[in-house]
This record gives structure tokens, sequence and C-alpha cells, in this order.
């Protein structure tokens, strides 16, 4: 049984995924098993018997190809096969001398983008791109439902080094019963500037960077591309809705197109700059119980991996960032997309 | 010139050394340009001329062998030549719209630990091991003194994979205008439970660690080694004092050589549980303005470099570790070391 335990210095949870420990070298390796039949991809059409039934599926709505687990599919999102919390049981919350655990219960789903292997998600078009988007809204809002859950962590490894274990393109989402540490940290400084300007520091930010155009990528009616100001990483790139909106869930159809939009035009415009270099993105979203929030502002976050200076980022907290976001800015601005 | 910039949601200050940048991939890759003689290593007693001058070193006090910038050191500390901070200059703090900057200001010194090309760390012995932190300790006092700094955070990155670029064995010290982020919310964390519990959580940590034995690696008359309760990591290692002390300045000269003591045999079983594997340790101690906090405790905390997935945790600031701490310090405490 998984569990969710909390540092009691800095209050951060962390899960305790034990289940598939079993030597200390292997178990150090995150990610599923060894499959003997890895020649052929799990996450194809027609493999769709060895991945657990699915929960949602873009498919035509009738003809053999409406069939649930059976191919003609689009999009599908099912239960991930190696989860790392489990969808049943209680959270048992309780203290541990002076620590704090629980039960390690959440989901843990896996969203397969498109029936085509050899694509990347940068490579599908906006329509398709848009539909993504569209059923991770779906899923967000049908599992904040779960009065369990506080907030749904949805995000994408892309590449074997940023944490990619299968090569079909798929984003992952996590429903947790807590915040994490990184998003309770936005909420909490949001509301600290909030409470001192009375306005969203995320629409300070946006208009800043619209009007400045330094730190600008891309541009369209609704959505805003920079490299932030103090990024962590070279070619750190954030994707902030103009509308002030708290949670991803309440953002409408017209705006998924324009979404994709500006997703696709940063990844592609990446992808060329940085020689198809592996990146994680992060969709930050207010917590369940905080949906109209008027300091904190939904976006994305992308995050190149480029570095193998991991470890004293990860042990100090601290980041030396030898590209300032000026010059990736107009690196990215110069590359031009073919359409 | 580096800046120090700080993001305007969470606080985090991160420095922009754009000194290295030139072509964006180049740029990305953080650390000194190749070095077409480094088939000869610059760290190698003889090769004196290629550092920076020496600010520190542990040399007999007469002959030959006590001239500086000469052979015949055991220890020797220099800037480093390729710095992320300088060292000359003002802050000259200030806002740029919603953003805060300031000049990158700030010392960065390169501890070479032994004149040995071929030892690890691990491999010291105690009393040169020792040595290794009383020169630590000594600069840290020097640079208090520099009303500039605020923090001076050591750390070592041992194998490629941790971000090491020389093999030479050597720590390195970065002085700063600020507090890192990871330092400041264990400050905040300390103050907050202190407030409640009017005990220090660092002290009532080693002493459940202590009775409960399930997380104890090692212990010695002053120091604990233990798994954290919540790891971010598998084989995340601290090394708790058992004094309450909140600055590693006021470590004393008896305490250094059992320091060394848990320091050495924590990385020798890391070693042989983790067959080598690259990692990273960093000491955490309290800002050079509170000298005496009740409620902060030093420390040090070791992470070895084991996963792929940095990517993910990164991006999310969230953390699944498959690996329980009782499972690493049973096994950490079952590897048998020869003196």
């Amino acid at each position: 049984m998984p569990e969710l335990r909390k540092d009691p210095i800095v209050n951060r949870w962390v899960i305790i995924a034990s289940e598939r420990a079993r030597r200390p070298l292997d178990a150090a390796q995150w990610g599923p098993p060894p499959d003997p039949r890895q020649s052929i991809c799990p996450f194809c059409p027609g493999q769709e018997s060895r991945t657990p039934p699915e929960i949602l599926a873009h498919r035509p709505h009738e003809g053999p190809a409406s069939r649930r687990d059976a191919p003609g599919w689009s999009l599908r999102v099912f239960p991930n096969k190696f989860p790392a919390l489990i969808v049943e049981g209680d959270l048992d919350r309780r203290g541990d001398g002076v620590y704090d655990r629980m039960h390690g219960v959440g989901a843990h789903e896996v969203i397969v983008e498109t029936p085509e292997h050899g694509k990347t998600f940068a490579q599908l078009d906006e329509a398709q791109m848009a539909s993504v988007f569209h059923a991770m809204r779906d899923r967000m809002s049908d599992l904040s439902r779960d009065m369990r859950f506080r907030y749904v962590m949805i995000f994408k490894n892309h590449g074997r080094a940023a944490g990619a274990t299968l090569t079909h393109t798929h984003s992952q989402l996590i429903a947790l019963p807590i915040v994490p540490k990184v998003v309770a940290e936005e909420m909490e400084g949001a509301r600290e500037y909030h409470r001192w300007k009375e306005r969203c520091v995320f629409c300070d930010i946006w208009r800043q960077e619209v009007m400045e155009r330094e730190r600008l990528v891309y541009e369209n009616g609704e959505f805003v591309v920079i490299e932030p100001y103090a990024p962590r990483f070279p070619f750190e790139t954030w994707i902030l809705p103009r509308r002030h909106r708290s949670t991803f869930e309440d953002v409408g159809r017209d705006e998924m197109l324009l979404l994709a939009n500006a997703m696709r035009t940063a990844l592609r415009k990446l992808d060329v700059a940085l020689d198809g270099a592996p990146y994680n993105f992060m969709l930050h979203t207010s917590p369940f119980p905080e949906r109209h929030n008027p300091a904190y502002h939904w976006h994305i976050e992308i995050m190149p991996t480029l570095s193998q200076v991991a470890g004293f980022e990860w042990g100090s907290g601290f980041y030396i960032n030898p590209t300032p976001p000026e010059e990736a800015a107009r690196y990215l601005r110069d590359v031009e997309l073919t359409p």
C-alpha cells in the first residue's frame, strides 16, 4: 500500500510507493517493470486489452469503433497500470511521533493523445491537441467530485531523460488528497501579492511582458507565451492565459483551440531551438476548494531537460541558470515554423 | 555580469550567470568550458598556477612546501575560475516592474580535499576528512564578516551525473547576499514548530529516530545518521548533530572528528549499497544574521543521484519515492565496512 508522508520541517508531502521495490538499485529506478512484449506498444490501437479498461475515449458514436476498449479511438484515458497511488480506501490520516502520514489514496491515469505511435505531442494538429486539453478538463471535473481529493496534477514527460518510460505520446494525471508544495507555495505567494496590491500577480506579469516584449515568445488572442523573469532552467517557458481564471476547469471550448495554438507553437519552437530536447510540462491550477480565487491564475510551465546538474539544484533548492530569459526569448522568437 | 533575480510569485532567487552563454545548447550546459589540457588535472599538485591564487591551504609551517601556490599542501582552497557570482561590487538592489533584481555579487570557492588525484571523498581517512570540515568552517567564518553576505552554501557534487565536471575530489562554497529558498523554508517551518511546541524540530527528530531505530543508519557520541521519514529520493540520508547548534561555525574541534566518522561511514555504506552511485551533499546552516536560533539546527543532507525522473520532480515539486526509508536504512545498516 503506498503512503503519503509529510516532512515535519517544510511540510512537504511525498509519495512512498513501495509496491515496485525489489532490490535497492531496482527500486531506485521508478517506473513500470520491463515488459517482455515491449516491442509491441501497449498504447497502440489493437492493444487495448493490455491496459486497464478505459475511463474516457474520443470515438465515433456508432459502428464497431464506438465499442469500449476496442480500436477506433482518437484519444484514450485509462488508469495507470502501475499507479503511484491507489483509488480505493480511506485516507486514514494520523500522526507518528513528530510525523504525519496517510494512506496513498489517489487516482493515477494515463491520457494517450493519439493512436499514431510515431507522432510527438508537438506534431499533433491544433484540433487534436485541443481535444487532449478537453479530455484533461473533463477528467479534472470528474475527479473534483470525489471529496477525498484536493488537487489534480496534470503533466507530461517527453523523452527518456524527462522520465518517459514509453515512447507513444501520453500525459498523466494524478489526483491527490493534498495540495502539492509547489502549488501551495504559489497560492501563498499570490495571496500575499494580492493582499498588498489588490491585483493578481499573474495578470500583472503577463501585462508587463506583453508591454516590454523582451521575454515574449508568442501571443494570440487568449494566451501569452513567455520566458519567465527568474527561470530555474534554460528555456523554461510559461503559457499564461490573458483571462483571469483560477482553475483550468473553467476554460471554455473556444479558448481550448487558442491554448492548443499557443502550446503547439511553444513546443515546436523549443523543438527546433533545442534540437528535440526532452521536456516536461505541468498544468498549474487552483486546488478544488478554491475554484474562484482573485489571487490565483491557472497556467502551464514547460521545462526542457537540458542540464546534467540536477543534483545540485535538488539538494540546495538553488538554481544557477546560464541562459538569460531575454536571450532564450529572442532565440525562440527568431525560430521560423512551417505551418 | 551575473544577476540575482527573484520570482515574484514564490520569492525564489536564481542566479542568471550569462558570462558563459554562447549558443543556446552550449549555454544550457553549465560548467567550465572544455580545457584542451584537460588530460592534466588542474587540481593536482604542481598545477597550482592553473587555478586562481589560494585563499587557504593546509601546509607544513616550514620548508619549500610552506610556499603559497606551490606543491606540498594537503588541502587547498581557491576562487572558482568560472564563478557563478563575482566578489567585487555593490548589490545595487532594485525593482524592475513587478520584479526584483540585484547584481550577482558573491563568493564562489573550490575546496580541493586531497592532493591525491585518484581518491574519492569517502576514501579519505577520518583525520583528513575532519580537516576538510575545518577548512569549510574557517571559510564560513571569514565570509560571515562580509556584511553583503547572508548565507554560505557548502556542497559537493560527486560524479558526472551529480554535476561534477572535474574528477579530482573537491567541494564548493557559494557565499550569497540572499538566503536560498530551501533554507528560508526550513527556518520558517522550524520556527513555526518551535512556536507551537517550544522545542527544536530537529532535536525531536533525532531523538525519535534514535529511540525507534527503524530509520537509523549509524550513530556515534555526537552525530546521528538517518534516512528521513519523508525522503524525496531513494537513499536520501541526513546527518544530524545531537547538540543543538544553529550554525556550523560553532562546531568544536573535538566534534569535527566525529562528524568525519559519521560522514565517512554514511558515504562508504552508500557506496557499497548503491554501487558507487553519484551523489550530492549540502551543509544546511543558519543564515549569518541568526547565529543563535533556538528553532534551527544545522545538519547535512546527502542525495544519491539514482533516478532519471528528474524532470517531473523539477516541474512539479512533487516527489514519488519507490524506496521506503525503513528499507533503505535496514539495507545500509547491514552493509559491513572493513575498517
